[in-house]
């Protein structure tokens, strides 16, 4: 495609939409993620030394192209949704503005980060919003689909109010609280649970959370109750103990009647394996003496929805607005803007998809984050990120921070768009 | 956890192996991936001198231990079934031995690179099932989750029997065959879909694939039926055109219909948007002239079964054998092999789980692939193994290759492996 628009010059700057086009049947927002990622990566793009010599190598490509991609950098605009931002269908959350052959080239990787960061920030907001008050842990980088998207993964849940990760790493790139905890085979390789609870106790003596549930779940709180005051005697806590399997929430009333009978009120009750937003949500419900939960897979993952119907679409080239007119998958053209109402209570009302430029009633989502391939002011921290979409999250609907799906969120289109897709589609049909 | 071993003298052999508990419901077989990397991983598992120096500045962990860390290398011994071998459930595709601590570090990476390409390379040969004779293309990198998980989506999707894939560097990689095409922006940002084909036709003349369904899917087919003998004086042959909305089979009826009248029965037809293997399966019952199929995100996210109920657990420690008990995740212990045997017509009938060394009829699947940390023998190449999975695909009973899940595939457990487990259930109640 590149060669085909240097043969005919077509350079002119183009403008491209990041966008979901509906949800999917279990999600009724989405969390806005990844952009931080994605304008890392514009700023950085280029062609190795190696990739060139590749190209050129292969013998598919004029020299003008060779030329052009050496000298290729990301210098066009960006507006995007800040990270943390609730969005719904159509609304798009990023715009390039780039010679038409540099913003197609980052089509692919752009949407790869802006896609899964927003995937798995908008499962995780489920899984808070169906625990209030409960300590949820990201433990899923062993199914993560590879290592990127473990990382990746405990950013965006932890942009979305999970309050750390079991992925290490995780706290030396972006900074967010870390949670050990032991394996079943520590357990197994010990003579006995007794053993193994205790060297862990001496070996690793603050914030200390045993496994219950290798052998026999009850009997090995009975073995906390007995360990717990020789522990406290050379001034080791038990902070916590973890349960993992059979009936969690059933266990859970079990071993915290059996610790409380003993005095050890004070040691967390911590639940993994297999959860999801619909089981936390039954959980809440029934208030299972839960005070945490460890989720892997179905959050890493995003296991009941692991894509979105997104694009990242052409919608005006040389100053000239442009639409795709193909079955089900027909987009708004030109430059966008949304607008959101709220009510008098804070909740959010309604989106109006508008032309960028129009002066609207509401509050503009999309802003300037990149000018001439350069950042605009100070990127907004994670901490900064997370305090919005928390922000964002308490302020849907109430439906929707009851994961009911239906109704779905009111969004709507501005006269003015609505003309100038008209006004696309004559041209079109003159051709 | 390491720290506890080391500080316990806990640095005998352990016994690791990885397996899957149980199939996702729409999944009959496994096919087994992600060998090579995980090889390679632990060919070249070190500590970095950064990680290393972080570790000492956290003040968690003591000198004896960060010496441990630092001198850390993988010299254990791996046996495992070769990539592309089918698989089901508690047959272990891989086993470690490794003085335990290291066997223990190198579990989420080793899990995140087996489970990853198995999930993908089992959702692609259910693919390659239900296309018969058709050209499969990846096209899934945009909404793969994060760059590796794309690059090695490509590789599995491979190994499974796909043609080939649309991102680029898996040729450089692994190489793989590599497919390109056009994107609807390229055909928008010209002023009529006339001048893009010609553009594109022009520009990279080889291999030639148009894109119809930008705008209108019939009509952009009559601009062939023109374009077409234009062309052809200029010595450019289309290849073939793509349809990517709408209801395919009815669309590449008309295209064909269109593109056979006019004399043009050597260009191909191929289709992407939304496939999977059910609409592949239908399309292919239907006899849709479709040649070749781009298949994106529901097979780099394995959308219906993004994730394997997979485990890696302790089987042996100390040359004692060991056991998980927890409810629903029991495990086998000891060291165990498979053996599988197979009807006159060479299809697969039953697999026995068993103890390594006991002698068996059939054919034993778990081989030796590492010994002191080193590689034995020449490891097989993509093609090879890509052969393999052929092979054993081509092997199954017929309901699985018909993608019926039930019955399921039988595999019994020996008796003296149930003998074993039954021995440590005896001591662990001693205890």
């Amino acid at each position: 495609m590149v060669q085909a628009y240097l043969d005919k010059g077509m350079t002119e700057p183009a403008v491209f939409e990041f966008f979901v086009r509906k949800l999917p049947e279990t999600r009724g927002f989405l969390v806005a993620a990844g952009l931080e990622q994605a304008l890392g990566f514009l700023e950085t793009a280029r062609f190795t030394e190696t990739e060139l010599l590749w190209l050129a190598k292969s013998g598919r490509f004029k020299d003008e192209m060779l030329d052009y991609l050496t000298a290729l950098r990301f210098t066009g605009d960006v507006d995007a949704m800040p990270e943390g931002t609730v969005f719904f269908p159509d609304e798009p959350i990023l715009r390039v503005i780039a010679p038409l052959p540099v913003a197609q080239l980052v089509e692919t990787r752009l949407i790869n980060m802006l896609h899964f960061q927003t995937v798995i920030a908008s499962k995780a907001a489920r899984m808070v919003l169906a625990a209030p008050g409960k300590a949820l842990i990201d433990f899923g980088l062993r199914r993560a689909h590879g290592a990127e998207a473990g990382m990746l993964a405990a950013r965006a849940s932890y942009l979305a109010g999970f309050a750390g990760t079991a992925t290490t790493p995780a706290l030396v790139r972006f900074g967010i609280p870390i949670y050990g905890t032991m394996a079943h085979s520590f357990i197994q390789a010990f003579e006995s649970e007794e053993a193994a609870f205790e060297a862990f106790a001496r070996s690793r003596p603050e914030n200390l959370v045993l496994l219950l549930d290798t052998y026999d779940t009850e009997a090995a709180a009975h073995k906390i109750v007995t360990l717990a005051p020789r522990l406290r005697r050379q001034g080791i806590a038990i902070r916590g103990v973890r349960l993992d399997s059979g009936d969690l929430a059933l266990h859970a009333r079990r071993v915290r009647h059996i610790l409380d009978q003993a005095g050890l009120q004070d040691i967390m009750i911590f639940a993994s394996g297999g959860l999801d937003e619909t089981i936390l949500k039954l959980y809440s419900a029934a208030e299972a003496p839960i005070d945490g939960y460890g989720i892997g897979t179905s959050l890493t993952t995003s296991m009941d929805a692991p894509a979105l119907d997104c694009a990242y679409k052409l919608q005006e080239y040389a100053g000239r607005p442009k639409r795709k007119r193909s079955e089900g998958k027909a987009t708004w053209p030109g430059r966008k803007q949304v607008y959101r109402a709220y009510r008098e209570d804070g909740t959010m009302s309604e989106d109006l998809l508008t032309l960028d430029g129009q002066s609207c009633e509401g509050y503009a989502l999309i802003q300037e984050v990149m000018r001439g391939g350069r950042r605009i002011g100070v990127p907004p921290t994670l901490t900064e990120a997370r305090d919005l979409a928390a922000k964002e999250v308490g302020r849907l609907p109430g439906h929707l921070r009851q994961l009911e799906t239906t109704p779905s969120y009111p969004v709507s289109v501005s006269r003015e768009l609505r003309a100038l897709a008209d006004e696309v589609d004559r041209e079109l049909a003159a051709v």
